[in-house]
């Protein structure tokens, strides 16, 4: 399927959409290739656009005062992607976003989503939807580390988002779980 | 101010509202009294209703398989507060809301906002940027959790929230911090 055609696949599960607006909506985002480890978002830059994965993976990550890597959220096809707070609030990022695998993305910048949401309240509707799942999954994420163990965190993981134990590096894998990755692989020969 | 005028007011510091357009809007909200203590939301329950704070304090909390409550979220006046997963996916709740201090609510059925949304596409735009809030707020969180020390999450709460420190007993804001309420107490001596 071709990246805007998975654009409007996306937008259609939430909201309908004829094809004359969405030639109008299409012509918002520029697509861009980005080869895998390369960063579409350093740590200090700020984040003012939104990325629609059409092929590959991303994964964004901060890192802390000891200098370990910390993966915030990883993201395949039909997944989107930013720093939020950044974008946002127009402040330095303090996460980098990077090519996982080779990718095809679609970008949208912060001002035009909003120009695009009063263009078309379906859109307004569709980002309304979106941003609600994203912050009920982290909040159901946080929720997680706080009361499940960490095999069944992993084993959540391999019943909600068996992709990514595809092709997601295990080091990633173990760093979004919130767990060391030596606890990754003994989890994963018990069961 | 009355509960009405104020939900007018936050609803305005995101997008402008008729007078006509407001009584109708807020005709989908109904008001309630809490007493202190009280709760909102039992853990088990489904959240379908979201809640508008008038007046007086709320907490949301998870309790852990040992049985020790994590503050999630403090609301004040002018917060909104919800179990967002459990009212976006209509599953039971593993957090409780409850009062804080005698507080003053306005509600609304999550049917009724997306009727509401349908109705007053300003009112689609108002909550998608609330939600974009919220949800980049969790992220600054997570993020500090990870990446300062206890002591600058402290001096944050203090300079970003100074009401809580007012009005939230402290045990409840170590937890929020997530740190004991010993350290709290410590942190709070040295400075």
């Amino acid at each position: 399927m071709d990246c805007l055609s998975r654009l409007r696949k996306n937008i259609e599960t939430k909201v309908a959409i004829s094809d004359e607006d969405f030639s109008k909506i299409a012509s918002y985002f520029r697509r861009q290739h980005l080869k895998k480890k390369k960063d579409l978002l350093r740590i200090g830059d700020t984040c003012d656009e939104l990325a629609f994965v059409c092929k590959g993976a991303l994964r964004s990550y901060s890192i802390d005062a000891r200098g370990v890597e910390h993966v915030v959220q990883i993201a395949l096809e039909d997944y989107w992607m930013a720093d939020l707070y950044s974008y946002l609030n127009n402040t330095p990022s303090n996460i980098a976003i990077e090519a996982i695998e080779d990718a095809e993305i679609l970008l949208i910048k912060y001002n035009d989503v909003d120009k695009m949401c009063l263009e078309f309240p379906a859109m307004e509707r569709f980002f309304r939807k979106l941003v609600e799942k994203a912050y009920s999954a982290i909040l159901q994420r946080i929720n997680s580390v706080k009361s499940l163990s960490a095999e069944d965190r992993y084993k959540n993981l391999l019943k909600n988002q068996p992709e990514f134990l595809k092709r997601i590096p295990l080091v990633h894998i173990a760093s979004y779980l919130g767990m060391t990755p030596e606890s990754l692989s003994r989890i994963r020969k018990n069961i």
